[in-house]
């Protein structure tokens, strides 16, 4: 079943995930589906569920402490294979329902505050290595790679032709140069 | 019913934008909206136009050639007011609808390139006037500051408490220094 959510996502977004959608995806009654999903709101958090532990399972790149785990961790998010795009794609997707709903919003804060929170150590070992000046301040230089990082999967997945992976990459380098400048 | 769309999207956004909700918002019976719009695609389109005409009409920063413009244009786009917030909640919120659909996904790639060639003469008179590096990439700088902008914006939207609109406009200039270093 979560399969058939996950493909229903990444195809239709969450405009398009509806009972019926799923159901005809697994070839099943809408009935079946109605009792494992009593409204939307189940099944949309459900479909986030998944969406969560997707991210949480898919292969990162190794790299060694400060920068280089910065830059990583932020190819980890950029849309540079299909996978990686789908999977923008419906974080991306998510939003619209985040913000009209408190407890999905609340969610979806924590979401962000935990991935600031996961790339705040790979900053600070860069300033400790001297790869970052000492006078650095962190959370603002962890707030402004999330905001380049996520700003740049935006541009990236409506622009494909002119944000191909390598120049995701390159302006990520750049990007990086300039911190460290 | 512009006014009427307006206030479902701003509230609800695109997930819970339905003639339902908009003939309620107007005291006015579904058929009648159905007149207006025979799909859905029709209401969503047209509250798309909604967004366009409201993005274009709003009041702009003035601000010197260069730098300067390239700053007041940022800052145009980032949630420091209820308007502006109100703005970047639907245009979040259109894209997992645009992401689903090419006809809107087309949409959504020309206004990121309007938005982009919108702020590169920015950049090229910061060259000009010596506020970057010669050596700049044009094209780069500025796909880099849409990046760290709409990146920024979607952090403040998701939480406003840790990013203030005074919180925003430093994380701005401390982006633009960088820009300059």
């Amino acid at each position: 079943m979560s399969e058939a959510v996950w493909r229903v996502l990444a195809e239709r977004g969450f405009g398009g995930l509806t009972l019926r959608a799923v159901a005809a995806e697994m070839d099943a009654s809408t009935g079946l589906l109605t009792h494992y999903f009593p409204s939307k709101k189940a099944l949309v958090s459900h479909a986030l569920d998944i969406a969560e532990e997707r991210t949480a399972a898919r292969a990162r790149r190794a790299a060694a402490p400060g920068l280089a785990a910065l830059r990583a961790a932020l190819l980890d998010v950029l849309p540079l294979t299909p996978d990686a795009t789908a999977m923008n794609r419906v974080w991306v997707g998510s939003w619209d329902g985040s913000l009209g709903d408190p407890e999905l919003f609340t969610r979806e804060t924590a979401r962000y505050e935990g991935w600031r929170a996961r790339l705040r150590p790979h900053v600070e070992a860069a300033v400790d290595r001297g790869e970052l000046p000492p006078e650095t301040d962190i959370d603002d230089t962890v707030a402004t790679a999330a905001a380049f990082a996520h700003g740049l999967v935006l541009q990236a997945l409506f622009d494909p032709a002119a944000f191909p992976p390598s120049r995701q990459t390159a302006l990520l380098d750049r990007f990086l140069r300039g911190l460290a400048a």
